[in-house]
């Protein structure tokens, strides 16, 4: 794996030379301190790879492409619906979810919910997702959904779709092989006693995902992870 | 489970009632607003819960007990010895390791170390720990190990130890079934090839958990979090 890693948006190739300017170049060689013949990969967020050695770091940044590749999405799409954590426990939780490979963040209204989203702090998370694709590498950038209402997880979707709810009453979590995982994480105080009910009505599955109460931030990105691990086919 | 808890080391009972003062009563009467009448569990750190009632609560909370039991420690006893991040992302480590159920964390010294941790952050690490159990409702406090070498993690141990290694090179992680499981997870940078093969030579499992590159302080709950699950019997 190269050394270093970029994360931009279109990147505009001319000649097999991509051309890199501005903060993120300025970033690259003064903090990350990139230089002549470096290997590094350029990742667009959308499934782009592209793999080169820098010929030239000046002001600017010149990048010879060596390689380039689709990386495709993974499997199962998971979409975690979370209430909003107060402060830097909304970073955290953003950060740590883009590391584990959740497909999207819904931010979710629940019954108990005590902080609704405004528009500039989506703004904030949007700029701290990029940071965290770039950190993990990771090819696809994590969606960042729409405010919505806990409901509105159980009445979207279809055959493929499972609605898995994190609740220290349910059983451990189990492989389902549906192609979208539908996770909701409910604010402190969890979800309410008709919310539980609702979700069970409409087939949703209730799952515990440890022994121990977990806050948002990380409940999120743990039951995340134990869905992706156990809906990876192992090795025989 | 009753609205509130308490974290108690020593929990001095007479007749059947606690008394609780200082700087705990105060956190709980003005902070968490706990008042007469309501239920509370006192956790000990040692696996005893006590449930009761709450008296009076003026200066002192006064706390009639009703119930007493003995919590046993959770299984596979997990031992996270984990290099140590730098600044806050240590405070997010550790609050979470308690989180997931960790058995205890132990600050380990890899080859591409750069952070050892002093006396004074060990103190502010053991604070944290106290109020992490406490939020979680955990009745084991999580043990901050000693330093250690990661090649220690090799050497100690037994039959019932399986040591584990989070690195993206390995295959994912299966149930094992030791009482102990040592998971090592590495500094910005990773293990070393050495190091690497020095584990497998030692009988190491060598496991990645999850599809991107995870910082320490993510990778460290989530590894434990899946293997916890893992580990787990499932229900037939």
């Amino acid at each position: 794996m190269p050394r270093h890693a970029l994360f931009i948006e279109q990147p505009n190739i001319v000649d097999g030379r991509l051309t890199v300017e501005g903060e993120e170049a300025r970033h690259a060689l003064r903090v990350k301190r990139m230089g002549a013949g470096d290997e590094i990969e350029i990742l667009d967020g959308q499934g782009g790879r592209l793999v080169g050695r820098i010929l030239d770091a000046g002001r600017t940044l010149t990048i010879e492409i060596s390689a380039q590749e689709r990386v495709p999405q993974l499997t199962p799409r998971l979409e975690v619906w979370a209430a909003t954590p107060k402060g830097p426990r909304l970073d955290r939780m953003v950060d740590a979810l883009c590391q584990v490979g959740a497909a999207a963040w819904i931010p979710t209204r629940f019954q108990h919910s005590v902080v609704d989203p405004r528009a500039t702090k989506i703004e904030r998370v949007e700029r701290l997702v990029a940071e965290a694709c770039k950190q993990s590498r990771r090819p696809w950038r994590m969606e960042i959904g729409r405010r919505a209402d806990a409901s509105d997880a159980l009445t979207a979707g279809g055959d493929n779709v499972q609605v898995v709810v994190a609740d220290g009453s349910g059983d451990p979590y189990t492989p389902c092989g549906r192609a979208v995982i539908r996770l909701l994480i409910g604010p402190e105080g969890g979800l309410s006693s008709s919310e539980l009910n609702q979700a069970t009505t409409a087939g949703a599955r209730i799952c515990r995902f440890g022994s121990h109460t977990m806050r948002t931030e990380v409940a999120a990105p743990v039951a995340a992870a134990i869905i992706l691990a156990r809906e990876t086919p192992e090795l025989p």
